[in-house]
């Protein structure tokens, strides 16, 4: 916990700044929390020192990333990009937005939480071509319009032809989806062309 | 197979017709081929009886099936439903176009498969409210760009609160991927407002 009691704005600031660059996805609404002032008060100091809103700041550090990744295109990642370590962890934040839900209950279709999940195993392995061969999932609650899903893949086991990966899509700290893939990699040439009909 | 060796063309279209009404979704190619004629013979025939093109019988035949869904609206599935009994069997129609595949490798997207699948899980049931709670996933091999998609889901198992969904993707006769679904069967109340954070 921070120590804010006291404070003045310049210290406030100072301090906002260090814990932004520890932590650069935390809302406006928690930095509020931390620092005992209103949202306002937040954003005139966001805005005083040069930072961003969180939303900007997560298409910053995806823009950095997407140029790290090997078997996928930047924009083939569904959702934003934000943690890259090739063939140990990858993490993506996806935002829902009406276009994701059913009409009826306003619940997320699962093909979202399954493509985000996907997305991310493929793309936290380092090679030309990575394909799923085969997956075990759980949905485990339904997420919903305007949650935040933020997913992230793990590297449990790597062999030069195939890897597994453990993906877990968490709302806030509940964990709504989980995924086991088993993907397998391929030379570019193997896959263009010679496995045609 | 057909007996077409000096069939006239009054003949032929009688027999064509036929065809089409147990068969409607054959080729104007495979049509030419079983008549033993050109493919522009099978369109002015075609043309002569009235009936529209293959895509046009497919989308026909998805409108009257969409009509008999319960637990999804009709846009809510992904691909054409062209078969569909209650709690039973199910099958769609997903032809592969540019937008569905990587631009490395015009592989079409795992997400895409799972999606057909998944949708058509969720379709078949004779529910209001249907969720996907574990799937088992096998992707056989890559589909690519131009490919027909034939996704067939078989109920094996019906209770009261949940259903299992055998699923079956097929380009041609080859299976190129298949799914074991749970489905968990939800009332709507249940889901609107009841399960709010």
């Amino acid at each position: 916990m921070l120590s804010v009691a006291g404070m003045n704005k310049k210290e406030r600031q100072a301090a906002l700044l260090q814990l932004l660059e520890k932590e650069p996805f935390v809302t406006d609404e928690d930095l509020a929390k931390q620092f005992d002032v209103s949202i306002q008060t937040i954003r005139l100091d966001r805005l005083a020192l040069g930072i961003p809103e969180l939303r900007e700041r997560i298409k910053a550090v995806a823009e950095t990333k997407q140029s790290e990744l090997r078997s996928l295109e930047g924009t083939e990642v569904i959702g934003e990009l934000i943690e890259l370590t090739l063939n140990e962890i990858a993490i993506s934040i996806f935002d829902i937005e009406p276009v994701h839900v059913f009409s009826k209950t306003r619940i997320v279709r699962g093909h979202h939480l399954f493509a985000q999940a996907n997305s991310l195993a493929v793309a936290v392995i380092d090679a030309d071509v990575v394909l799923t061969r085969t997956a075990k999932l759980r949905f485990v609650r339904p997420a919903r319009l305007g949650e935040r899903l933020v997913c992230k893949a793990v590297v449990t086991s790597n062999k030069s032809d195939r890897a597994q990966v453990e993906v877990t899509t968490r709302v806030g700290e509940d964990v709504i989806f989980s995924g086991e893939f088993v993907v397998v990699k391929l030379g570019i040439d193997s896959v263009i062309g010679g496995m045609e009909p």
